[in-house]
């Protein structure tokens, strides 16, 4: 499946419509909001050193308070980075209505205008997510053809490039069977670039494999993703099952944002579980723990395949720009995995391209839709 | 939380209600439905061997195709065996549907039926999901007050116990904010008999645990779970989150048979992910084998707390007798532990207390139910 191909180094022909039009093909940069993660700015601004200095084409505008930046920016030099002053910021508990309306000196919506304006190739934030999804519909608009964006992000598989892909892993808690069809269009297109995949294998989410299964609009998803595919340039495998996710029967997983964050978060924390275990285990014995250091060379790479930071970073999906959201309680590691996330989008302009899939993707067949929702009317 | 209070070795005062009525307390008798499972009768026949060995009081009556049974019983003499020949199997494909109509000759509606009479106290099938539910809702009935039963199924976890409950894992795709009540009181009772928890702590499955997230029906259950929680002899501690789920957060998970099916799922394959992972690592250098074979104690130990086969057995609960679903794939490990579990509920008289617990739980505030139906409606 995974092909050499590299959209990671050059910029397609559209490149830089979305980042400083005179930067040579190589330079990018980044607008990140340093405020709102639950340890506060530190470990952005941690990340962002670690980042800028493995990508020496990167440059970052930082958004947030310059009272509390400063001191932790002043302690190594940084170049390559300007930090614009917001004097507000959004907070985990903060409503995204609410910052809908009083949000606009917040650093959030500084880094997503950043986006807006073309200062910035891509938008990162590890702040409250639906605040930043609101903001992010609100400034950058959704795409043509789209009327959920979903969030999608990258899970640890046994498929030879190591990931999969899930969405919608919580943008909006609802999504009715065009959502679905829209969802499997865009994780095409993000597979297709942000994985390497020529022909990604997508599958729905269900609970059982047999067509009879399931609720009632993804039966009719079903019917609808499997006569775009073709057209859609990716091969429809059917219903999968949660224990599909991390295995490598698909490259695509399709669901509804509140199953998909269920299954994220179950995910996440049974190999936290594991992993807990797995020490208790070695810590057990003193021939355990003789063990424990012989091994660890294999453990540590080990540690690292399956590492949420590694793949720390939601790509949103299906707005006028591009948004990562890294997690709330991402640490430097993680900071910086989302950074390179968004920076590799920037250069391969990632949001024309998956707007430009989604325009050509057959999923407005207007009236075999119609039918298909007196369909799910009938059958519900 | 845990309480050394064994409610496997002596039956209440109930107990033999549903068991043949003259047998002394610690003999009990199993109906099994034989057929239907991914591998034939042969882990069913290899399971119920080491099951019957290891508990001298318990009885099998085997329901099944006679021809096929004989020669796997043969090779051993088995003890406190009966078979009752059926001619017919349901298999994985058929709808629930048509077992309802059609089934009458097939062993699991034989297995079910000796529940109904009163010939065993319990019912284990490795068979199909939802013709199980659905033969058991026609033949054993609901309990008084459940509209939608649910299957519980317990998940290790971080909890002293070792393990925590969630319901529904995928009776029905579909649950309402009364359903949900009705989990969280069936789950409590539940873990009060199986787990010896006093006052488990119950969480209702949601994408964040702030009041205003998630979907609809989930606000008004979360509102009634909290009403109800003295009364059912539980603490509600509110929204939960998928990462919450194998944690020491909670005890009983409350969710949707879809999300639930979804959520247990995806634990078992991220576990698969990372046992394979795991041994991929250890083959990898000749010092992480040498590291293997001197940390195989401490890893089988690891391996045996996470092993699936030791929980298995999903308990369809809020029915008129006490049905035990095992893996379809299960091995002979694996149908022993659904036999063990099953045995317990049997011995605890667990169908007649938990329904009890539900007549006695607040759940009808049918007044406060109906505004609760229309907030809904305005919310959504």
């Amino acid at each position: 499946m995974t092909q050499p191909r590299s959209t990671g180094t050059t910029t397609g022909p559209a490149a830089g419509a979305s980042g400083p039009s005179s930067a040579p093909a190589d330079e990018v940069t980044i607008a990140v909001d340093a405020m709102g993660g639950d340890s506060g700015p530190r470990p952005v601004v941690e990340g962002l050193k670690q980042f800028l200095a493995k990508d020496p084409g990167a440059r970052v505008l930082l958004f947030g308070d310059e009272a509390q930046l400063r001191p932790l920016l002043d302690k190594q030099g940084i170049d390559r980075l300007e930090v614009i002053h917001a004097s507000d910021v959004v907070s985990m508990t903060d409503k995204p209505s609410q910052v809908m309306r009083h949000g606009k000196d917040t650093s959030m919506w500084g880094a997503v205008d950043a986006v807006r304006d073309g200062r910035a190739g891509a938008c990162v934030s590890c702040g409250n997510t639906g605040a930043l999804m609101a903001v992010s519909m609100l400034r950058l608009r959704k795409a043509e053809g789209v009327d959920r964006p979903a969030i999608g992000c990258l899970w640890p598989s046994t498929n030879p490039g190591g990931f999969n892909l899930m969405l919608d892993v919580g943008a909006d808690v609802r999504a009715d069977q065009h959502d679905l069809l829209t969802y499997a269009v865009m994780g095409a297109a993000y597979a297709a670039e942000g994985l390497n995949l020529e022909r990604p294998r997508v599958g729905l989410l269900n609970v059982g494999t047999e067509e009879h299964k399931g609720r009632a609009e993804l039966k009719v998803a079903h019917e609808l993703i499997g006569r775009s595919a073709e057209a859609g340039g990716f091969d429809y495998i059917g219903f999968v099952e949660g224990g599909d996710i991390p295995s490598d029967r698909v490259d695509v997983v399709v669901t509804d944002g509140f199953t998909g964050n269920v299954a994220l978060k179950t995910g996440e924390g049974t190999s936290r579980l594991i992993s807990s275990l797995l020490q208790e285990a070695f810590r057990k014995t003193w021939l355990s723990r003789i063990a424990a250091g012989m091994a660890m060379a294999s453990l540590k790479r080990l540690r690292k395949r399956i590492d949420p930071r590694r793949v720390n970073g939601g790509v949103f999906l299906g707005l006028g720009g591009t948004v990562v959201k890294s997690h709330g309680s991402a640490d430097a590691t993680g900071v910086a995995a989302a950074l390179k996330l968004s920076a590799r989008l920037a250069r391969s302009d990632f949001t024309h391209r998956l707007a430009s899939r989604v325009a050509a993707a057959p999923q407005r067949e207007t009236e075999q839709g119609d039918e298909a929702s007196q369909n799910i009317r009938s059958m519900s």
